[in-house]
């Protein structure tokens, strides 16, 4: 479990405006009469504040979370004045063929805001080394 | 095919500080003695310029990209100084069963940088509504 993210609308609009400016994510009024029915953040915003919570949680990999991919669903959007927080599992390790001290750790991180409701599931591949024997 | 959007090192620390505080995205030095063997960008920091390229770049849906989900992978980081493009093609379109206006469509968005190399393939899948009838 990780900590918790308070979305502000203002980081909203800011994270849209430089990486994802579509009108349901930067102005309240055209996201009212959008499909979204208010104000949403960007999947990639709710992507992002739930990587900085899967670093700042400590996932127990000693070289940190090296991501090589995965995928991604953003079943509700992330609204302002959301709390969000994530859960992840380990779901399998698949150890390197080739390299006996690498593994890829598959992951499964669910964000959900305060109301428990989730806003992304991500199962990703996480490019993770054995720690060197005692 | 995309504009192009120039990635710079103060931009890959600034974002990595908000969203994926690790050694390897924030500081030269650290980076270099990691497995990335120099500064490179957070995978997220990468999908987020693709969907401003996306955006920008005129992909043709009427209602905006609305994403739902979709598969990412990262086969090598985004670098500072990285003039990164993308090229997107449908996939499938999916029609919906339910909602006779609406359907579901893959794109094969690919992230280059000025080499030519690939550093995201993301398939995502879109809300797409047919336009009104003429």
């Amino acid at each position: 479990m990780s900590g918790v993210y308070r979305v502000e609308q203002d980081s909203i609009k800011t994270f849209a405006a430089e990486f994802d400016p579509q009108p349901f994510h930067l102005d309240a009024p055209a996201a009212q009469a959008s499909i979204f029915g208010g104000l949403a953040a960007s999947g990639w915003h709710t992507a992002a504040i739930t990587m900085r919570l899967m670093v700042t949680g400590g996932l127990p990999f000693a070289a940190g979370i090296i991501g090589l991919g995965g995928e991604i669903v953003w079943p509700r959007p992330t609204r302002a004045g959301d709390i969000l927080r994530v859960e992840s599992e380990i779901v399998e390790i698949l150890p390197s063929r080739s390299k006996p001290n690498q593994a890829v750790v598959k992951v499964r991180s669910t964000t959900l805001n305060q109301d428990g409701e989730t806003v992304q599931v991500f199962i990703g591949k996480i490019l993770a080394f054995k720690r060197a024997a005692a």
